[in-house]
């Protein structure tokens, strides 16, 4: 097991990080003092894991709240029946909430704890890739509006985050490729190191061996968490951790949400980022093609989905509005050190677009 | 004007307490940075304040939600209406909630701005006395659930309270006085001096004088701003805060929610709480016949509605049950002189209720 601190001032928590830690009742233990859990779960995750942590939660009195799966989920409605366990509970301010499932059950359940009875105590137990590496860390929870995705939210940081590798292996391959894109821009962003070991070591990832997980895991979160610390409430430097997003946003509205995973867009949207870098001088042309062969081992798609450039820039256009800002895009100087533009015009965005596919 | 800070580390923030500050552009300038403000007011307050403090803020956009006034407010359904309204005017993180109501809105609007895109500015400015007293100071915001009152909400400090003394001069009479029941509290839990004062004020503060009012906001506001300062999060301290709650509270429930006013229980609250002081040796008796007379004089009642003694304590033990904690009382030394005590019996309760009767 690798622990990893993240150090939020008085707010920091552990991330445990390894095989079968989701049976360890020491984990959990340091967190029980009220004596009240309220496991929030998935009807996926629960034949799985359900049971298991149970087991590693006895002596304690414990709800279970099993929801939907699926990002319909983060909604109103759902997590209006999450209170309605937990105050049949009787579940009070020293409830214990523990989210056991992807990003969807960690951002509905988090969202919960951070304003059940203004405020409890929760525990991530992700059991995704993408979890593991990119919610674990940051304290975003939200759930969706009828006219906006994670418009309604809360920063509420988890007391720990126990990452169990070897709930990996039943995970379907797509979602674990998706979390792995996000490994991959960690280390395209901001580590170098990062992304020579991931070169050597991509293959075991897909393998889904579990020393490789937990190295891939723990620098990924380590990465995201240096960047966090030092930009809670993201003013600035988080938006680093954006590199492939603002492409990767708009192939994932274009292709219609729900048809390419998060991360499938994100890689795609890496690729067309570092054409970008290049383009605007940035990035040398042998680098660019580190990252198109690292996105293709990792199975990863290496181009968007069969849309003009003009859509992809239409739609970035109108992400840009909604976030009332100029158009800013996250370029590579190097691999492994991203910074922000806000000097690209479309014409260059769309010379990256038609680059990336070719 | 008086102006308070309220110290809460980097989210201090002013208080300002004085006649027509709700007409002064100056005091919500600060907070316009991002151009954008949405006013949460209710139908009764609307047609009353609206107008004129759209005219301060004149230069902004502005987004009206106007919600039913009452309790039954502070609900899902008024919630998601509030966030409706929010993101068809486009509001984004730069949007300032003015909270323009008493307690209710405070409450709902307060809530709203602290999820609302994970966290958006808020300004109060409460129209009754009692949120001027008493929500303004502590950053709680909550909407109530089917099964429980203010079940779910957060700790979200405002950017700055404008409390208007000129707006209570519409305030119907028993909600000042409901108001005036909580600037008493403080008093006796808090400061004798200020016990002093209001003995010789009070009827000042019912004929509406501004300068009185103005004095006592102020005065209640501070004493509140220091125990919050030194007990953000409820731990300890804040609990003398309660000072004649249980009781109110188990008055209110037993005479029907929304039958007896806030303030008119814990007037009545006061009462018995006194007596329960002088019964545990406490509190002398002339220092009862000090608080029994203060109450009388504000027009608020000195004993409970016409509740067997033990219908009262029934009350108060499913509120503890509630709790899940032990009976606390809290008890007057002298007056201004609050403090805690979990080691009183039913037969004293009920001692003291039959007290305050007589």
């Amino acid at each position: 097991m690798e622990t990893l601190s993240v150090a939020l001032g008085e707010r920091a928590y552990p991330i445990h990080i390894g095989a079968g830690l989701i049976d360890r009742p020491d984990l959990y233990r340091p967190y029980l003092a009220g004596g009240s859990v309220a496991i929030v779960t998935n009807d996926v995750v629960a034949p799985l894991y359900l049971s298991r942590l149970k087991q590693a939660l006895a002596g304690a009195r414990i709800a279970e709240i099993v929801v939907p799966d699926g990002e319909q989920t983060k909604s109103w409605q759902t997590l209006n029946r999450v209170f309605d366990g937990l105050l049949k509970a009787g579940c009070g301010r020293d409830t214990l909430v523990v989210a056991l499932g992807g990003g969807v059950v960690g951002d509905l359940a988090g969202f919960a704890a951070a304003v059940y009875q203004r405020g409890v105590a929760f525990v991530q137990v992700p059991t995704t890739l993408l979890a593991q590496v990119d919610s674990s860390v940051g304290g975003k929870t939200a759930i969706n509006h009828a006219l906006g995705k994670n418009m309604i939210g809360a920063f509420h940081q988890p007391v720990a985050v126990i990452s169990d590798v070897a709930t990996l292996d039943t995970l379907p391959d797509r979602e674990l490729r998706s979390g792995l894109a996000e490994i991959i821009k960690h280390g395209f962003a901001l580590d170098a190191a990062f992304v020579d070991w991931l070169e050597s070591n991509v293959e075991k990832i897909l393998r889904r061996e579990h020393g490789a997980l937990t190295y891939a895991i723990r620098r990924s979160c380590e990465l995201k968490a240096r960047i966090v610390a030092a930009d809670e409430r993201e003013a600035g430097e988080r938006a680093l951790l954006n590199f492939g997003h603002t492409f990767g946003h708009a192939i994932e509205a274009g292709a219609g949400y729900g048809t390419w995973l998060h991360g499938e867009a994100v890689a795609a949207g890496m690729v067309m980022a570092a054409e970008l870098s290049a383009l605007m001088g940035d990035l040398k042309k042998t680098e660019v093609g580190r990252v198109r062969e690292l996105v293709r081992r990792a199975g990863l798609p290496i181009a968007g989905p069969a849309l003009a450039p003009e859509r992809l820039i239409e739609l970035m256009a109108l992400d840009k509005k909604a976030a009332k800002g100029r158009m800013r895009f996250v370029v590579l100087e190097s691999i492994g050190r991203a910074r922000l533009r806000a000097d690209i015009d479309d014409a260059a965005v769309r010379r990256a677009i038609v680059a990336a596919v070719q």
